[in-house]
């Protein structure tokens, strides 16, 4: 059975919220959990809880990194912390995959650190699952390395790839360029130089893209720099909500609005489920020697079991493996 | 009364919606305009509408710069296009701003090149108005300078600040810095550096934002390298598309949507007028010596009129001569 470890004191709703996506994983699929953090905290709120105790398994840690500690000094100064704790579960086998919904930049430097890089590839990137207008689409990276290489960007073109064709299940996914522009001599030199790269590749490089065509559905791998990708992904989800907001205070604005609420609150149910971001589980953190998934610091119960199941997918799938293989193959043809 | 130059070939819809939009602004608002473009295709256009001749006035221009075309080689190549034309007309005082919904890159090129820059500026800015939770926001470069340094974005600020006060009518607005945290430390060099300058100016700096503050209305004036601030731009308008699109499929999927849809039809009709880029007519390029504005390639008729109306608006309050004040205030207290 797959085993899971989870940071129990990450996220803004930890440990309980944590909690009730790890009880809801155990019951639905088949993991084990590692639930990671204080041992007499955790010990106290499952004990007022039912669940298969065979399935959770508490493993102490007592130190939580904040959300807002500077990761590397946390990661260096805090070695008993749930995320340092969880990621050597990884590395000492006990686990076959770590999540956190906590501090997100101590988590890549704690499992770049602790578990290492996989062959070949200089720096892990975060990938994130967005809805298009046909399906999904892969944006990576999305804040792990802000000050990325063009052979940075190109090993997130081929991890992205190998990652939408084992998990998202297509085929040859296209990959493209997050550009201001589509014309190949658009962009800084650094977007130039990596079109170059890509290009090169064996990859199903459509060339740039511009922000309109991330929901399209026109390109599946969206390669960006960290810090591009990192902007992009939280106007994302910020304009989602003020729509959400400025729909929803028209609508209360008048009886025939809110009728009209009414009668379509199960229409608003599924388009709420297509944009919730809880949906697609967590943001597989590529690149490391290990399996490492991170949540939004808001993550909710839905989120945590979600990703979970995506961490068992990924472990079933043998997600790095099929990295490593893409990897040699991509970069025999490129040399 | 205010003249304003309209390129009537900028574009996906021009000249017709072009021109649509000139003769609902005569009719509405006190301007005159001098349509530039083939005279005479734009003459046989106009002979089929009824409109006050005294208020437009067609000025020939033989060549049109398409969308695709290279920015710098095309202003060098057709200097009888309407771009060219429509500037050299606020160079020569004939017109006392110029829009064009044409190809972005040839207005900023050919404004720079023929207008020259405001004193102490050394790059023009793109402002785009968003909506946001409690207003507007102004985000300031959206692509007009993808490579700038430090200084440019303090300039940027300033500039943004004033336009902010002045044509979007709030006292010292606060202005912020796109980062990938809140946190002074976060960001790559050239974000820390920006925000050490913009920190010892008089501005009313709130320090870094994130994506999520854009729509937030925490801040008036965000200011970002026009790499980021071009593909914010794109990813918002993007999104608006797709959730609308997403909403309106889960509508049309059943009777009780499809009832609550036509019920609901005021609301979101108000809706997408709040978040319909039309309404706020174009976006001004800040820091060149006149008033340029500039629209989106897929101008409606309403946006096309309502550019004119802010151009009016520019002019009347003399923008620039704000800039140059707030320029002059700003930079002696920072040296």
């Amino acid at each position: 059975m797959v085993r899971v470890a989870v940071d129990a004191m990450g996220g803004d709703h930890a440990p309980d919220v944590v909690i009730d996506g790890v009880l809801e994983a155990v019951a639905r699929f088949d993991v084990c959990v590692l639930l990671v953090g204080p041992e007499d905290v955790l010990k106290a709120r499952l004990a007022r809880r039912r669940y298969d105790a065979s399935r959770v398994e508490i493993v102490h840690a007592s130190e939580t990194i904040q959300m807002d500690e500077a990761p590397a000094a946390a990661i260096r100064r805090k070695k008993d912390s749930s995320i340092s704790v969880g990621i050597q579960c990884v590395k000492d086998r006990r686990a076959d995959a770590f999540f956190s919904a906590g501090n997100t930049g101590a988590v890549v430097c704690g499992a770049t650190l602790k578990l290492g890089l996989l062959e070949t590839i200089e720096r892990p990137g975060i990938a994130i699952v967005m809805p298009n207008r046909t399906g999904v689409s892969l944006i990576i990276d999305a804040g792990a390395n802000i000050n990325p290489k063009p052979v940075h960007l190109l090993q997130y073109a081929i991890m992205g790839s190998a990652y939408f064709e084992d998990i998202l299940g297509k085929k040859h996914p296209t990959v493209g360029l997050l550009n201001v522009g589509e014309e190949e001599a658009k962009g800084t030199d650094f977007v130039r130089q990596t079109h170059q790269l890509i290009e090169q590749s064996p990859l199903n490089f459509i060339g740039n893209v511009e922000g309109k065509h991330i929901f399209s559905g026109q390109c599946d791998v969206i390669v960006a720099d960290g810090f591009v990708g990192n902007v992009t992904l939280k106007v994302a989800e910020s304009i989602a909500e003020i729509l959400s907001y400025f729909l929803k205070d028209e609508m209360a604005s008048n009886w025939r609005g809110r009728l009209a609420y009414l009668l379509g609150r199960p229409c608003f149910r599924r388009f709420n489920k297509k944009i919730d971001y809880s949906e697609y589980g967590g943001a597989p953190l590529l690149g490391v020697d290990g399996i490492v998934i991170i949540g939004h610091g808001r993550s909710s119960a839905k989120a945590v079991m979600n990703a979970i199941h995506f961490a068992k997918k990924e472990v079933d799938r043998n997600i790095n493996q099929n990295i490593l293989e893409t990897v040699r193959k991509t970069l025999t043809r490129v040399s």
